[in-house]
């Protein structure tokens, strides 16, 4: 390989960027000549807009930060190739410009929709007889891809989750009983409940956790969790409960939208869902008269990079060199997976699968895995999880603010 | 002083039991012999509701722990004490209790309504000739007590604020032109704009700032809000704004209410403020056909200990220490007061002032430090706040979280 091109897709994370460190390392160890980056995913490849990598990271400091820096260094894009039969310009004019700039092979990062990418244009290449590789890299906080025990991206955001919420429970409880507040905060996940369960993780010894966790994988019932929260304040002074924005009811209606009925369709067609916690805050207060708060995490939980996990970091790093390492061997149409072996404490090792076998599948959390009767998550999700928050990597501080690298 | 008390009132700050800390460090270097922490302040101390802190602190690790612990580690409350005038029993009652655990001193750390506090207690103890001293310790993020510079508790809070804000506007750039966000984040800041303002902390050389900053001292124009966002548009292809969840109308309608009519009022009579960020980014959605995210910080702002300021948490410590040092030389019915020198770089040292010309007095953004035409802030604003998030204290990490001293 003499040049390559890496691209980022879809929602950014803390650590999107460390795997494309990952690519250019290994790439520049390969004495790869070119790593290019692509600019807004496919979308900018389809405008040529491209930057040379070695501008930006072949000075180490500059390395270091690209690993610190949240969302997509490169820019990220939410571009869905048409399907090939009859759009095969589409196709040309990618491989076109492969041809133009000599790209041996292709990396791109990302979730369920970017290896649908990967899919698309390997089998475009493999019908049409063309040379070049294609690597998908895993990338989502969502943890939803199949076949990987996990994705890199979920580890800082489920320490974001559990940091966040061991401070927000404190706050909740700073007040007597006769000024209980409920709060219900909203974590991301539309299918997949993975970061809501993440909310499991705040309990520790000095944090008694959160009083119930709700998933997408689960039907809500409305009533049946009004009845929980007026159990619950018998006893407690202080009331937290976790809810994935993903929620549906019985009728498979989203809870949000219980509240207003329009919602807008992203690129995908997927519904944009948001208000979960206040809508719940507002049926609770009308319900139980109680003080209600709603938090909704948003971005915050996917960008807050200064509390990411080193463990995440090193992973999402190492996805990326992997996945140039496989393409230099030769491979294609290939996603680069995490195997995890527990044998002597936790230990992480890479492999590749085939494309075809990962693109649009979605993996949920197993529902043996939650505790449906008290609204927590059972100990195999801790003991799956807790190894993906540890470690950090201290932020570099300039005037009392992390500093990040631009492109 | 042989035994004191001291309590937490109000909303929590990150750095509100540094305070506590404080008190009991100089009080413990003063040979005082007993601290007593009230649980729940005023509300708890009425049901003598006390600990021993020497129980919780008198181990180094604890008190390093404390230091890093958000939220109220007593216990707070929002108990407004009744006019004197015909309310002398729960005057009689308060001092009967400091006679019977033979309390020298009451240290109240809190804002302008636990000022008042002090200030009633100070008075009742004047004209009815009791000998117990009465000392406020300041602690509000919303920085707006008079007389002193700065409250402790807003270093940190504007620290919060200009990490997320640099975390979230990179999360905003991901995308291109063609998907345009206009991402409005609101700031908590009722009357005073003080955190807010704080969104201008975001820009520096690794991130251009917020496009916009919206403080509740100048009245809210939704017409030319609009214009603002359509005329950014044509230059941006991402669009962050900061709100404060006090802005108001020209009539003096809170944003928010422009979404719904009916707000609860707090204990102090106060309405509760939410969704001005969210009523906002309908408006644009529906004005401009812009897509929008709303982000509410919410109590992560004044719990997120984890990225507090280093100089805030000294601050804190020192004013809980400045308060037992001049309750020892017989003062009282004062608060503490943080005096800014920036002869040789940023420097500040303590005093007192007398409480009557502090409590119940809310101190504002002054108007010449907001650039009206550009909605940002001056460079005045920029030189007074940024010292104030200077340094970091790590937190101390077990298991991938903040390990917090719990009572």
């Amino acid at each position: 390989m003499k040049k390559i091109v890496v691209g980022q897709s879809g929602g950014p994370t803390s650590v999107i960027n460390s795997s494309v460190a990952g690519v250019y390392k290994k790439a520049k160890e390969l004495g790869v000549e070119k790593v290019y980056g692509m600019v807004y995913g496919i979308e900018g490849f389809l405008e040529e807009n491209f930057i040379d990598l070695d501008d930006y990271l072949s000075n180490n400091d500059n390395y270091e930060l690209l690993k610190r820096t949240p969302s997509a260094f490169l820019g990220s894009c939410r571009y869905k190739l048409p399907k090939i039969d009859g759009n095969e310009d589409v196709y040309e004019k990618i491989f076109s410009i492969l041809d133009k700039y000599e790209i041996d092979a292709f990396f791109y990062i990302g979730g369920n929709d970017s290896m649908d990418t990967i899919k698309m244009l390997s089998d475009y290449a493999s019908s049409h007889n063309k040379k070049q590789l294609f690597m998908g890299v895993p990338k989502t906080i969502d943890n939803d891809l199949p076949i990987t025990d996990h994705c890199p991206g979920y580890g800082s955001c489920a320490k974001y989750i559990a940091t966040s919420l061991k401070e927000i429970i404190r706050d909740n409880a700073s007040f007597s009983k006769n000024r209980l507040t409920v709060c219900i905060v909203e974590i991301m996940g539309r299918h997949a409940g993975w970061l809501t369960a993440a909310a499991a993780l705040a309990k520790d010894d000095t944090c008694e956790g959160v009083d119930a966790i709700y998933l997408p994988e689960v039907v809500f019932d409305v009533d049946k969790f009004i009845e929980n929260i007026k159990t619950l304040s018998e006893t407690k002074s202080s009331i937290v409960i976790a809810v994935s924005e993903g929620i549906q009811t019985s009728d498979s209606k989203f809870v949000c939208e219980l509240g207003s009925e329009d919602r807008a369709v992203d690129a995908f067609g997927h519904k944009q869902l948001s208000g979960t916690a206040s809508t719940l805050a507002n049926i609770v207060a009308k319900e139980t008269g109680f003080k209600t708060r709603a938090i909704e995490f948003s971005t915050l939980q996917r960008a807050a990079s200064h509390i990411a996990s080193l463990t995440d970091i090193n992973e999402a790093e190492l996805v990326g060199e992997k996945a140039v390492e496989e393409a230099s061997n030769g491979n294609t149409s290939m996603m680069v997976t995490l195997n995890r072996s527990d044998d002597n404490g936790y230990n992480c090792t890479t492999s590749v699968y085939d494309i075809h076998n990962i693109a649009n599948v979605e993996k949920k959390v197993p529902l043996e895995w939650i505790d449906n009767e008290n609204h927590q998550m059972k100990e195999e999700f801790i003991k799956y999880a807790k190894p993906l928050i540890i470690g950090e990597l201290q932020p570099i501080f300039k005037d009392g603010l992390p500093v990040h690298l631009i492109r």
